[in-house]
């Protein structure tokens, strides 16, 4: 094979320098997931295949991954279907698996599954890669990592609160300062679908009242009227026109216009509970902002919608979103177990914090003196020193090659290694060694308990 | 879909504990690899098929999991093809990408892939699950970690002799102390075949060997005639019957034995240097032994080949092997690019520790303190001293619903989470709490700040 290799498309492979900086972002992560008391699970990368399809819709169920199984995988297929030459129907006789396209059903899968020995409340974080066969683009892949924390088993709107709080947490000390968390709740986008006596139009509505920053009252107006929704109902919501104030301003607002609705007047009392609690639990660096155009997941979600978004002056998509389910389990046979939960977007959190310049000078340990080797003898010498600096957890390396000098310092040059060690036969003599600082070019004998100070 | 889910034979889910204790091992393994210098890289969980397939033996190609080609993907298999109904042939048209199966051909990949921003020799460390359509069995699975370290870019034994000290460094700090980490080269054993005049019969030759302990010098000579290995090449390698000793003694008597064999004394002059590394480098816990029948990937390794085993009190296969592969890249188009390396076999050593009881006590941060819920304003109280609290990380929790207290109580109990806190409209009016020590199932009242030292 003499072409040069390549990946599959969608698909990266990450660097030293990445990986460090994805799993700076993901210890901060789960550091504040454990400080908030969830613990971690892991799921399999593949399901059985009825585990996973029909529970994304018809679009999801095709940019699933599915695994052919192994052997002769056509022999199960009876002549009658093989004839067919139907792609779709003899996918379900040649494969039974298929990779993870999310955490939050395999999640399902796994309470349901381990229900007895589950204590519940269960506060759950699982951070691992899903796959879809989705058209790469710029920030999406085929492959990614998901970071979520759910609690399954309680109501209540605490657990709304905690995750507020752990949003602020995650991103303060990630010193992504100034993200919005926008909520909404469900029950006021049924509220309002009351209101304007279309739930079918529901998603136009939003979507076209999302666009009133860039196109204005009118604009907005004109495009609810050409997807159908009437005057009247646009006018019976005329407070969401002028959308502004705090939020409690904002949930009164709500409260006068989705009074005829019970459950719009639920979806504000909610929605009141959790921004009550931020009157007193102050947020760090976060802004709560309450947001009637989110309705991320509405086939999904039954309470809370949460999403998160960058500080303004980063173009990016939301970097987190979630929300309450009321029925996470029922697709399982365990009916009646609300959950709720967010998750965080690893790879816009990674652009953004590129992008402001927010990662750490260093992310990962690096090699603090570069032994250089002169030969044999000289190379046993540094190699027994470099031993005793790593039983006092100092990187050390000895270069492993007798090769010349200006290799290796270029080495250490390019690898940015502070300190370059040399030993020849007088410092072997005097049990010393000959430290260079790279960074002054200054150089030094000194004996090795010196030598560890320094590196120290 | 109202049956119990399950999960695919050979996967596994893994508990809140079963993680903390995989990370626990992780951990101890990815900080040994930084202290010796060694830099993470993450290759995508699918290749191009053409990058695995063929690199592992009819065998490895048969157990490669195969990602099914997403839309109508028959289409493309033209009607001669398809009428054959040959799942092997009609697998490459249906199927372009596959799950990795090590973690050694994907950095080979890498390595040449991405040559020109490398700095040789290149020390990456990878630890990532690979897929196997092999028969589950105990200890064996389908998904499962590798966690392993190479070099490439040098032929320096210095290598061998930093993975020998690696070796015993992670098992040490896993306070495995014991373990034997077996060494051989692939040039005595191509010395032994010239030797006994019979390459092909190397296989048949070292497991045969290897039975000694068991079925004495008597049954292994039989063993070895039956297998077409002649009396006279038998006794041509005679020492390797009363093969005790040193390490040095041993590699004395293979001195004498390979004189004739220019391959066979190099490989006794490459152990020769590492063995004389360890006469003044000190292993901590590891034995380090040479043992001539260990012939692991003998078609892949060209020099030093290492292996693992657990202390003797355990019954348990290898924990960890490697060895030089002098042309890792080749099979990609980069020549002469000589890689070592070691794996660290996570499943097993889990295996290990569980039986010794190894495990640290505490693997995972845990909850310190839960707050009762009392109802919504004592919940409030509560919640406040919860996020100041966490702020000074301390994992705390209010128990999110105004649940009975038996089974509040119930809840902390069997996290075994050590303090309980309890405030009521009392301790709101003196901002206090009423802390319960599980333990000793005492009560005290006091302020945040005790509560925090308390904690702490």
């Amino acid at each position: 094979m003499a072409q040069k290799p390549s990946i599959p498309k969608g698909t990266r492979d990450f660097s030293p320098v990445e990986v460090a900086k994805r799993s700076y972002i993901m210890n901060v992560i789960k550091s504040q997931f454990q400080l908030f008391g969830f613990h971690p699970i892991e799921t399999p990368s593949f399901e059985n295949s009825d585990t996973l399809m029909g529970k994304y819709g018809e679009e999801g169920d095709r940019l699933i991954f599915k695994i052919l199984n192994s052997g002769d995988f056509l022999n199960k297929v009876d002549e009658a279907l093989y004839s067919s030459k139907n792609s779709t129907k003899i996918t379900t006789k040649i494969s039974e698996k298929a990779l993870r396209y999310d955490l939050t059903v395999p999640f399902a899968r796994y309470v349901v599954q381990h229900q007895n020995e589950i204590d519940f409340p269960f506060k759950r974080y699982q951070m691992q890669p899903v796959w879809r066969a989705d058209r790469p683009q710029k920030g999406r892949f085929r492959e990614f990592y998901q970071c979520d924390a759910d609690v399954v088993g309680s109501t209540s709107l605490w657990q709304e609160v905690d995750f507020v709080k752990l949003y602020d947490a995650v991103f303060t000390k990630l010193k992504l300062e100034g993200v919005t968390i926008k909520i909404n709740n469900r029950k006021i986008l049924s509220g309002i679908a009351e209101v304007i006596g279309a739930s079918d139009k529901l998603i136009d509505f939003t979507v076209a009242l999302d666009k009133l920053d860039k196109i204005g009252e009118e604009g907005v107006k004109k495009e609810m009227l050409n997807k159908g929704i009437s005057e009247t109902a646009i006018e019976s919501v005329k407070p969401l026109f002028n959308f502004t104030g705090t939020t409690s301003e904002k949930l009164d607002k709500l409260r006068n216009m989705l009074a005829s609705s019970e459950e719009g007047m639920q979806g504000v009392e909610e929605l009141q509970f959790i921004i009550n609690a931020f009157k007193e639990i102050p947020l760090e660096t976060a802004i709560l902002d309450l947001d009637v155009t989110l309705a991320r997941g509405l086939n999904y979600y039954t309470g809370a919608i949460f999403e998160v978004s960058a500080p303004d002056t980063v173009k990016m998509g939301s970097i987190g979103g979630g929300g309450r389910y009321d029925d996470l389990t029922g697709i399982f046979g365990l009916k009646n177990i609300s959950g709720v939960g967010i998750s965080f977007g690893l790879d816009r959190i990674y652009l953004v914090l590129e992008e402001l310049e927010l990662f750490p000078e260093t992310v990962a340990p690096s090699t603090k003196a570069l032994f250089i080797n002169f030969g044999e003898e000289e190379a046993f010498y540094c190699l027994k020193a470099v031993n005793l600096l790593r039983n006092d957890n100092i990187i050390a390396e000895l270069y492993p090659d007798n090769a010349k000098m200006k290799k290796q310092m270029g080495y250490a040059n390019k690898r940015a290694i502070p300190y370059v060690v040399l030993a020849g036969s007088s410092e072997i003599n005097n049990n010393t060694f000959t430290v260079k600082d790279m960074r002054s070019g200054t150089q030094k004998e000194m004996d090795l308990k010196e030598l560890k100070e320094l590196l120290r």
